[in-house]
């Protein structure tokens, strides 16, 4: 089958013909009919993450069809429309214990980070790791769910916004449009930033309350303003870089958080003082958990939260699509078809 | 009455005499039995601090007799024992309705910060920030539980330590014994991190697991020793420079917490991408509530919490005791009698 | 002043004179532009709930112009358009102190169950239980807001709701159609249980999802149908009878809630084990704080909660309300005007 | 082999042969060295729980040894000494998504419930489902972790204990014993409440600071009397009968909790006005999940939590065993040992 391939920083990915995988005990054998394009494929691509596994598949957003099941699996069979979970947890740690596979000391497998993902044919997982989609969902929406959109609902709970409260989606695009969705949903008031006019339209569409174009405004005056001075309670950090992270200290209320999801290999500047005298928290935020991406599968196909495609491309065209992605000029998500 | 008078930054305190202040509407006058030398005194003295009011008293752990009352003050009467809460929020703003007066947006008094504290032989307050004590605690060991005790309670509910977690209070001293026996007292882990033997011994006495002298030894190598390469689940960050910060962030475990407490001036380094494969959360902590300052005068009480006093010095000794607090030569608290 | 007398079980509320307050050091004098009537009077009446404080003046839902300050009363001035908080708790146990008077060990007042009310020509309070209100909440629907709206934000509080959770109101009214909208709000899905269809309509034209007519289903089937058979994740107990009791109980799902906040005397019957094998919770709540009264006043003056009011009467016909409400032909709130 | 079957209530175990089970893929043969003899098997005697499957071999609290493993296992070794998880859930429900195992909509087994116990020579579960124990641990001494000590430290998660709270364990035995100790280690006061002086004197040595005979004490009273009438925060009801439960409301302060363990097949009563008045939340427990396993050997492991074992029995006196603890005669825990 064809894949994808990444080798190493700062090359493009390759494609190439590699062996289909065969489902073992316990596994299925899904036939990828539509996988994301995330940001992290860039952090891959320029060496900010780099895991030191390669040649590997990338692409971790995942939704197709169950093709074929291995010995054992019994609630899953051929035919099922599918998105994929992409974390294997080893089952015993104190993370997996509780569900949280995405922080495991152990991983069994990663797809698209440490094990072949979908930037291919096929893709081999767990019978456990794939969520069932009802035929409301079409695949190009549905694989952004594995990632964009389940992140966004495990960076929520990170949060736990309260009815009322100021919360910045600092960073529009796959992940900041499932935010805005996400925090509306909850009763939170929303406030979009980002650089292009023509993503913070969509993120109005979207449900948020306020927009700034950090491109033209200054950005923590805007939030103080738009919030009377009181500060952000919530910040979703979805850019990462010297100057976001420390804005976002700057414009956040007392007992207000940051969720850091974003990153760009810099190293920001914090002053203890500020954390305390606010009371601020700063809070990591890694990939989501399976029970995660069974609300977001729920979520979408109650049509409460909507996914933006802009465009759905052959496996041929991926480092075209990457390189779009890197210039901004996704504004949701591209989508990869690789049949 | 005399009182040590602080007059801006760089600038030893001045003893002077000040007019004996009346109590009002709600009021109480006590009479200073005890005032601790907090850290934070260092802070107004090197400018690490500055709050922009001065000339002031300083001196914000104040135990003492309540000597007279003003009108409208039922619960309280003259002869009673107390300590001081040394903050007076507005009452109605969305801090204080829940309790949170160390964070008012609009604070109406703040005994040793903004308003005259208890380096002086009389302090006015209102009737609402005296809890009274039982006769076993003496008043120089009343004192600290204003602030460092009840500092150290805040600061645990922060981080909301688990049964078995490993905990490490980074920076012994008057809130570093207590957050050792507070953290004890909930089923932590407890490792010690200080830079003096003799502070050391004392962390141990107290219920410290483990101690580890920075001076000596790599303290991210013996904290991931400690717990078995799993690192700490919470640090409370005592010191807050640029090296200890860096230091907390490299010895967290996953879903680790690091509450910061204490501030230098220096500005820290983060890199996002840390935070986020960590999920670990940054936590500022400021001061404390007058529930918990409750709730530390009965664990005092009940003999759960043991408190550590190395001199009790009067008045006019303030500045020599400050000196010797920078020098890192006081153990625990260094208290003045006023009377 | 004019003011409606609860005597005692039993008897009619009495119109007479009784003198105006004054408002004393720190209170405020609010002249009642409207009084909520809620069913908690009928309890007063039927001898339900017996506080054993007569006679005294009734009314609890109170909004109106403050007319005159007292001494030391510095954030509230003659002309502001406030509501009432019917607590003043004592401000010092642990309860509190952190913001839930609703529960004081020992309070100094409480307007409309043990303090004189709102169904009055004035009323007297201090400064702090009045909370402002923008113009555009007119007095009749403001005063409601000081109970229905704001035992629903409390009693959802105590349920913590998560996105997608099947919420039952069980029973409609004041407090239960302002349920249906909060916890619309927070991403819940809303199942509305009634007798009369024309309050069900209501509850549908506010938000629920699902109606139920107990007067003509079977409301436990009916529950579990909607839920696909997994049951109800949040039952909130407006009735509070034997029967409404156990179906309840019958209708919840493995870690469901139910918010008990109706009673009528009766006892109920619950089997230990049912609540064993689904680690069911059942949790009271009683009024609110004042940090939800500010809540639900901005949720209001956002048009986030719609407030039903049937009719506007004068003191006058104050029974001849109580007797309509009691015949359950109130479908909101009626609401008293004393001047 | 053989086994203690279980042939419907108000009938003694039968010790029979059984087919001896073979693992199958991911599974291990556990050679049982011990099981605990719980309260529940008197429930399925007495016919208070009936789950409709039988015969089956009772018996939940279960160490042993591995003795051989099936394919697909990694992490376990013929050899490991271990205490069984008696829970499997189906992994894929939104309990067993989180680690809930216990709460499964779904269960593939139960060990001494609706599958195949301890109470035999062998006994076969998935890999997952053993926790290693430590050479420190004897398998008398471990099997009761299985269910007692873990069933407590779940109960105790349920109520949050806070530092300082009342806590009443109501009913002394395996799971109480537990109970007291763990609320030890959080920082709780614990009165313990029993009908056997021998029983409270092992309470008061495991750190019990309170105890009360219900044989002969008005245990409502004492409880107010010792918490100073502020009531208790938490009451473990560990008998579930009608005066129990109705004591345990009568007991309770504002906002306390009663976590429900105990069951005997009586309804009790309630009035929802005590629960709203109070605030009272009553919260069900069952089991407990295999993170609290872990936990819980870890704790007995570093000596925190003791275990009383009274007596050791072989497979053949279990009916004996069975009708001393139904006397109430036995203490801590029984233990078969069927090798």
């Amino acid at each position: 089958m064809r894949a994808a391939r990444f080798y190493g920083p700062h090359k493009p990915l390759v494609i190439e013909d590699v062996p289909k995988p065969r489902p073992g005990y316990g596994e299925v054998l899904v036939r990828v009919e539509a996988a994301g394009v995330c940001h992290t494929e860039l952090h891959f691509l320029n060496g900010v993450l780099d895991l030191g596994v390669y040649p590997i598949t990338l692409g971790h957003e995942i939704a197709g069809v169950v093709e074929e099941i291995g010995d054992g699996v019994v609630d899953v069979k051929p035919g099922d429309r599918v998105v994929v979970y992409y974390y294997v947890g080893c089952g015993k740690c104190r993370y997996c214990l509780v569900g949280e596979e995405n922080l495991c000391e152990n991983p069994k497998a990663e797809y698209g980070f440490i094990s072949d993902g979908g930037f291919a044919e096929y893709v081999k997982v767990p019978a456990r790791n794939v969520v069932k989609i009802p035929d409301n969902i079409p695949f190009e929406y549905a694989a952004p769910i594995g990632c964009s959109v389940t992140t966004a609902v495990h960076a929520t709970k990170k949060a736990s916004p309260k009815v009322g409260e100021y919360t910045v989606v600092y960073g529009v695009g796959g992940v900041g449009f499932a935010l805005i969705q996400y925090n509306k949903l909850v009763g939170a008031k929303v406030i979009a930033i980002g650089r292009r006019d023509e993503k913070l339209r969509v993120a109005k569409e979207l449900g948020a309350d306020y927009v700034v174009n950090a491109a033209r405004e200054d950005v923590v005056k805007s939030v103080l303003n738009i919030t009377n001075g009181r500060g952000a309670d919530i910040v979703y950090e979805l850019v990462g870089s010297k100057e976001t992270f420390s804005n976002s200290v700057k414009m956040l209320a007392k007992k207000g958080r940051i969720v850091v999801i974003g990153y760009t290999g810099e190293l920001a500047n914090v002053n203890p003082l500020d954390l305390v005298v606010k009371e601020a928290a700063i809070i990591g935020s890694v990939g989501n958990t399976l029970q995660e991406l069974v609300e977001a599968v729920n979520l979408v196909a109650e049509g409460k939260i909507r996914i933006i495609v802009d465009e759905v491309a052959p496996l041929e065209r991926i480092n075209e699509v990457l390189e779009k992605l890197r210039r901004g000029a996704v504004i949701g998500r591209a989508v990869i078809k690789p049949h």
